[in-house]
C-alpha cells in the first residue's frame, strides 16, 4: 500500500495499492459514495472529482463531456496509480443546503504482526531424504542388505536407535534397487511422531534424489479444500490450489453428509468424493510445479471431525446422535495410497487430531499455528461459520466449544443470500441522511445476492442509520422508497431491478435480519459461556484471534456493532487467515513444531453447549443488536445514542 | 518304559514300553537277532524263545508247531505286555560249536532332563485377551469410542502407556461392536515386542471371549512343516499336525527353490505353496480341536532364511550368489492374512530372525529354546541335515556356521536311499561272525530303501565288523555271499530280493559310503573349525545338543563310530527334538521368554565356512572313518583295534 488517497470533504486519508479500485478504497475506509450497481459502471452514480493526481479510468458514457472536462470520473471505473486527492460531490437537502457528511469508523482486522502470533519455524520437516553411499557386500562382510542400509544410516551416530521400516514393499525391492544403483541410494525416512519413537524408512530410491523433496499441506473444509505445495528443502510455498469439496453434491453441511453416509454405500461414496478432491488438489499443485505426484513425500492435513471420519472411511453415525461421540479424535499416520490418494504407496497422510465431534482437527491446527498453547496471554480464538468454533485459554488451559450458528454467515436462510462469489454484495455503506446505499460486489459485477460479510455490513449500517431498531425490526415510521412492506415481511431494497444481475430488486428482509441475529447470538453466547465457565469476562482477554477465510472480509467495527464480536480494545484483534492450513504448513516444515501438536489437543477441554442451560440464557440475551446488556457494548451504545 | 526285557545269552536288560515291538527293543539295546525282512514277519528268521513272561504274537506260519510249543515266537511279530526273559537261539559255527555272541554298546541320545535345557516358562503370552465393561457415553462424558476403550484398558493403571491400535479395520467396526455388545467387549492386545514398546490393540470382539484363546507355533522346514495348537490360557498343547512343504514339487533343497523363485511368477508361486501348507496345518489343528481359524490370536513360526524369505515374498536371489547376502535377518511382525494365511485379519505372524543366509530362524529358535544364551556352559549345538547348522558358545558369545553336508543324511545320493518313511531301513545290526544283517524298517514293512539313521547304523556296523576299512572301502579279501562286485562298484546286500518290497536286492555301495563320509566329514570339519576359531577343542565342551528330528533316531555310539559326532563323554550329549518348534512354542506362551530372543541373535556371529581354507583342511582330514587323527576318537580306536 504505497499510495495515499485523500478523500474530501470527509478529510479521510486512505492507503491504497497500485491498481486498486477507487470505490473499494473508499468503502474500506468508510467514505460513502453513492453506488447502486456494485461497481459495474452501469448506474453512473458514483461520480467523484479528481482534484489532484490522476487515476486511470474508462471514460464511461454515463458522464457528460462537461463532467469529464471538469475532472469527474466514475469511482468504480477508476484505479489507483499514484497519490490522489478525491472530492466527493456534495448532496443538497430539499432546502438547498449541502448535506453534512459524517465520516464513519471502519476497520478491517489486519493480518498485522502474524509473526508474533505464529512465531518462527525451522526448515526441518518430519520427513527426511538422505543420500547414502553404502559399502557393497564382500565375503568378509556379508551382512544382509537391510542391515547394511541401517549401518549406513547410523554411520557416525552410535547412540541412534535403529530405524523401523515399511514392510513388505520396501524390503521386496531393496536388493534390486541397491545393486542397480551401485549401492548409492536415497532413503526417505519419517521422523518419529514423538521424540522417543524411532525413525522409519518408508522408501529407498536409486541415486541421489534429495533435491526433489516436496510436501503438501491441505485444509479439508466441508465446502472447500485448500492446499499448498511446499519445497521441503527450503520451506517455501511453491504453489497453491483450491477446489470445492465434491461431497457437496450430498449436502452442504456436515449433518447432511452424516445422513448420506448411513446409506448402504454412502460412506464409501463420500470417502471417494473427498479423496477425489484431494487428488484434484495434488494434480493441480503438481502440474503448476511440473513435478509428479510420486515426488510428494508427506501430506499433512486438517479437517473437522466429520471430514476426518469420512476421509478415513470411519462411520460418523454417532457424531450426530446425542451424546455426540466420534469414533476417535486421534488417528495414526495412514498411508495415503491405501485410501486412494494419488501418492507414492509409502507416503503418509497425517490428519490433525480432533477435540470432539464438533471441534475438529482444523481448530487444533489453527490453535497450534498461532501458538496459544505456548503463550500466557488469555486468548479467544474464533472460527466463524455454520459451525462456529470457539477456544479460550492460554498455555495452562484451554476450553473449547462449537456453536451451531446456522448457515446465515454463508448466505443460508437469507432471501438473497449467496456464497462469497462474483456478484455477491460484500461491502455496504449507507448515506445516513438519504438512506441511499453504496454497494460493493465481489468482482465489481452487478449484484446478484448478499454474502456473509455483506450481510454484516448491511445490518450494521441499517442499525446505525436507525432504519432498523435493536430488535432488528424496520422503523415503520420511516417513509423511504427503498423501505417497503411485502406480502408477509418488511424489507429494504438494496438494489433496484435495473441494476441487478437477475433483473429483480435485491432486498434484505426482517426474516433475514432475524437469522443473522440468531447466528451472531449463538457465537456471542458461546464466548460468554466459555469465559463464564472459567470465571472470566471479556475484560480478561489479552487477544482475540479470528481464523477462517471469513475473518478476512469482516469489518471489525460493524461486527462489533451487531454484537458478533465483543466491544473491546480494537488492538487486541488479530486475523490469522486459513489457520488450519497454516498449522499444517508449519508442521510439515518443522518437525519440532509438529511434535508440539499433542500439547495443543491435551490442553483442550471440550464443552457441550447445545444442551447447556447457561448457554441458552446467554443466547436469548444475545438476540438483540448488539445485545440486551448494552453495558457490554459501550462504544456501540455511544454510536447509537 | 515300565517293563524289563532280559535278553539271553547276552545278559542285556532293556527297558521297554507297553506294546513295543520286541525286535525294536532288541535293536535298540544292540542285541543281535537275525532279521532280513525289516520286521514284516515274512522271512521267519527272527525266532526267539520266551523263557519267562508272555508276549502277544501273531503265530506266524513261519514257525513249526513244535517250535511254537517250545515257546518260540518271531520277535518281529511279538509285542511287549509285561516283563520278559527272552532267549536268542545259539548259532553254530561250521565246526558245530556255538558262536560266541559279543554284546554291543548302543545308545540313543535321550531327551533326558529336557527341563534342565529349556527351563521353566510362565503362561503369559505375547498376546492378551482382556474382557472390559465400558461406561456408556453420556452428555457429561462423551469422549470418543476409542478413548473410552483406552480408558477402560488403562483403568487402575496410571503409569501404563496408552496402547497403539490397528488402523483402520479396528476403528471402522468399533462403534458398532461397542453398542451391539452393550459396551461389554473383549480386546485382543499384542504386548510390545520389546518391554519399552506400548501394547497394541489388534481386535475388539463383542462379549467375553477370553475362554477361547489360542495360538499356533509352526516350524517351517524345507521338507516338512510341523505345527502345534496351544491353549494360551493354560499353555497346554492341544493338538499337533505336520504336512509336507508343498514347495517340494519345485525342488528338494533350498537352492533349487531359489532357482525356481527367479522365474517370472516363481516367487509368488513358492509363497503361495508354503502359505498353502501353513493353511493345511491350521485347518488340521482347528479341526482336531473343533475351533475356527478366526479363534487363533497369534502365529509364531521359525524357518530357515530361504523359507522365511519365500514366505514373506522376499526375493532370495542373492542368498545363492557369493557373498551370500539375505535381504534381512529380522522381519517385523507381519499380518498373517496379508500374505494369504487363513487367520483373523489382525492376527500377527512372527518369524524368528535369521543370523545369516544359511543359519536361519529355526536355529535361532532352537538356541533360544535351549537357553544357550543364558548358560555359562560351553555348548555345541548341532542340527544335522543337508544344510547342517552348528553353533558353539555360551551366554557370553556364540559363533555359528552352516555346513553344506549334502543330501546323504536324507537318503540323497545313496543308491537305495530314501526319506524316513515306511519301509526305510532305520536300524541295522550285523552278526560280527556270520556277517548276516538284522534289519529294522519303519513301520515293520518289507524294506524298500535306507534312510539317514539306517545309513549311519549300516556303515558303523560294516566298519566295526571289518567289512569296510577306515577309508570306507570293502574288504576285498572277504568271501561272503552278501559281499560282491557289481558293474563299477563293490556292494553289500542288505536284503535279498525275495524279502524286499521292490523285489530286488537292496544293497549299500562304496559310492554310498563315500557320500556318507563326505557328509559327516563336512559336519565334523564344521565343529573343529568353529571351535578352533575361538581357540578351543572338544575337551572344552560342557554339552552337545542335537536338534532336529534326525537326532531322535541317531544311535550315539554309531554316530561317534563313523565320526559324525565327537568321541567325548556320552553324558554330555542331549537331544532336544524339534528345537525350532519348541522355541516358537515357548515364545508363544511366555512373552518374557519371547523378549529374550534378541539376546540370542545379537550374540550369534556367523562364520562362512564355504570359502574358509582351514575348513577345507579339516574337511579333508575328516574323510576317514572316523577320522585321520585317531587320537580324536579314542573309544572308536579301542573298538576297532
Amino acid at each position: 500500500m504505497k499510495y495515499t488517497v485523500h478523500f474530501l470533504p470527509d478529510d479521510i486519508k486512505a492507503k491504497a495499492s497500485q491498481g486498486e479500485n477507487l470505490l473499494d478504497v473508499a468503502a474500506r475506509v468508510g467514505v460513502y459514495i453513492h453506488a447502486s450497481c456494485g461497481g459495474d459502471g452501469v448506474c453512473g452514480k458514483c461520480k467523484v472529482k479528481i482534484v489532484h493526481g490522476s487515476s486511470p479510468t474508462e471514460k464511461g458514457s454515463k458522464l457528460t463531456a462537461d463532467e469529464q472536462a471538469k475532472g469527474y470520473q466514475l469511482a468504480c471505473n477508476s484505479s489507483i496509480d499514484g497519490d490522489l486527492v478525491v472530492q466527493i460531490p456534495a448532496k443538497t437537502k430539499a432546502d438547498g443546503t449541502a448535506l453534512k457528511r459524517k465520516p464513519k469508523t471502519t476497520r478491517s482486522i489486519s493480518a498485522r504482526s502474524l509473526d508474533s502470533l505464529v512465531g518462527k519455524w525451522d526448515v526441518d520437516p518430519p520427513v527426511e531424504k538422505r543420500f547414502l553411499k553404502i559399502d557393497p557386500p564382500t565375503s568378509e562382510d556379508n551382512v544382509p542388505d537391510l542391515q547394511r542400509l541401517m549401518r549406513a544410516i547410523r554411520k557416525g551416530c552410535y547412540d541412534c536407535e535403529e530405524p523401523t521400516y515399511d514392510h513388505p514393499a520396501m524390503l521386496q525391492d531393496l536388493p534390486f534397487i541397491l545393486r542397480q544403483a551401485d549401492w548409492q541410494v536415497t532413503v526417505i525416512m519419517l521422523r518419529g511422531k514423538r521424540a522417543e519413537e524411532p525413525d522409519r524408512i518408508i522408501a529407498v530410491e536409486p541415486g541421489d534424489t534429495t533435491s526433489h523433496f516436496y510436501g503438501i499441506a491441505i485444509d479439508i473444509g466441508t465446502t472447500t479444500l485448500g492446499g499448498i505445495l511446499l519445497d521441503l528443502n527450503t520451506g517455501k510455498v511453491l504453489a497453491d490450489a483450491s477446489v470445492y469439496n465434491s461431497q457437496i453434491g450430498y449436502g452442504e453441511d456436515v449433518i447432511s453428509r452424516i445422513i448420506y453416509s448411513q446409506r448402504p454405500t454412502g460412506l464409501k461414496e463420500l470417502q471417494e468424493k473427498v479423496v477425489g478432491s484431494i487428488n484434484q488438489i495434488i494434480a493441480s499443485l503438481c502440474t503448476k510445479q511440473g513435478i509428479a505426484a510420486r515426488d510428494i513425500t508427506y501430506i499433512m492435513a486438517a479437517g473437522n471431525t466429520v471430514m476426518s471420519h469420512l476421509l478415513m472411511g470411519l462411520n460418523p453415525k454417532f457424531i450426530r446422535e446425542a451424546p455426540y461421540v466420534p469414533i476417535c479424535n486421534q488417528l495414526p499416520l495412514a498411508r495415503a495410497a491405501a485410501i486412494g490418494i494419488d501418492a507414492h504407496p509409502s507416503v503418509r497422510l497425517f490428519l490433525y487430531p480432533s477435540v470432539a465431534s464438533y471441534v475438529g482437527g482444523d481448530i487444533t491446527s489453527g490453535v497450534h499455528a498461532c501458538q496459544m498453547h505456548k503463550s500466557p496471554k488469555i486468548t479467544l480464538f474464533i472460527d466463524i461459520g455454520t459451525n462456529g468454533e470457539i477456544v479460550v485459554g492460554n498455555n495452562d488451559w484451554m476450553i473449547c466449544a462449537a456453536c451451531s450458528a446456522g448457515p446465515a454467515f454463508e448466505g443460508g436462510g437469507i432471501k438473497y443470500g449467496m456464497r462469497a462469489s462474483a456478484g455477491a454484495i460484500e461491502n455496504f455503506h449507507m448515506d445516513p441522511d438519504t438512506l441511499e446505499p453504496m454497494i460493493i460486489t465481489i468482482g465489481h459485477s452487478k449484484p446478484c445476492g448478499i454474502c456473509g460479510s455483506g450481510l454484516i455490513s448491511i445490518v450494521a449500517e441499517l442499525l446505525e442509520a436507525g432504519v432498523i431498531d435493536q430488535q432488528g425490526k424496520f422503523n415503520r415510521k420511516l417513509n423511504h422508497p427503498r423501505l417497503r412492506e411485502s406480502v408477509d415481511n418488511y424489507e429494504y431494497v438494496l438494489a433496484w431491478a435495473k441494476d441487478t444481475m437477475p433483473g429483480e430488486d435485491i432486498v434484505i428482509t426482517e426474516v433475514d435480519i432475524d437469522n443473522l441475529v440468531r447466528a451472531k447470538g449463538a457465537m456471542f453466547a458461546g464466548y460468554v459461556s466459555l469465559l463464564e465457565s472459567v470465571g472470566m469476562g471479556f475484560e480478561d482477554l489479552d487477544r482475540v484471534i479470528l481464523a477462517g477465510n471469513f475473518g478476512a472480509y469482516i469489518d471489525l467495527e460493524r461486527a462489533i456493532s451487531i454484537g458478533l464480536l465483543p466491544d473491546i480494545d480494537r488492538e487486541l484483534f488479530f486475523y490469522l487467515g486459513n489457520a488450519s492450513l497454516m498449522g499444517a504448513q508449519i508442521s510439515l516444515v518443522d518437525h519440532k513444531r509438529f511434535r508440539e501438536r499433542n500439547q495443543v489437543s491435551s490442553l483442550m477441554t471440550n464443552m457441550e453447549l447445545s444442551e447447556n442451560p447457561q448457554f441458552m440464557n446467554h443466547y436469548m440475551a444475545s438476540l438483540f443488536l448488539p445485545h440486551t446488556n448494552m453495558a457490554l457494548f459501550p462504544s456501540v451504545q455511544k454510536k447509537l445514542s
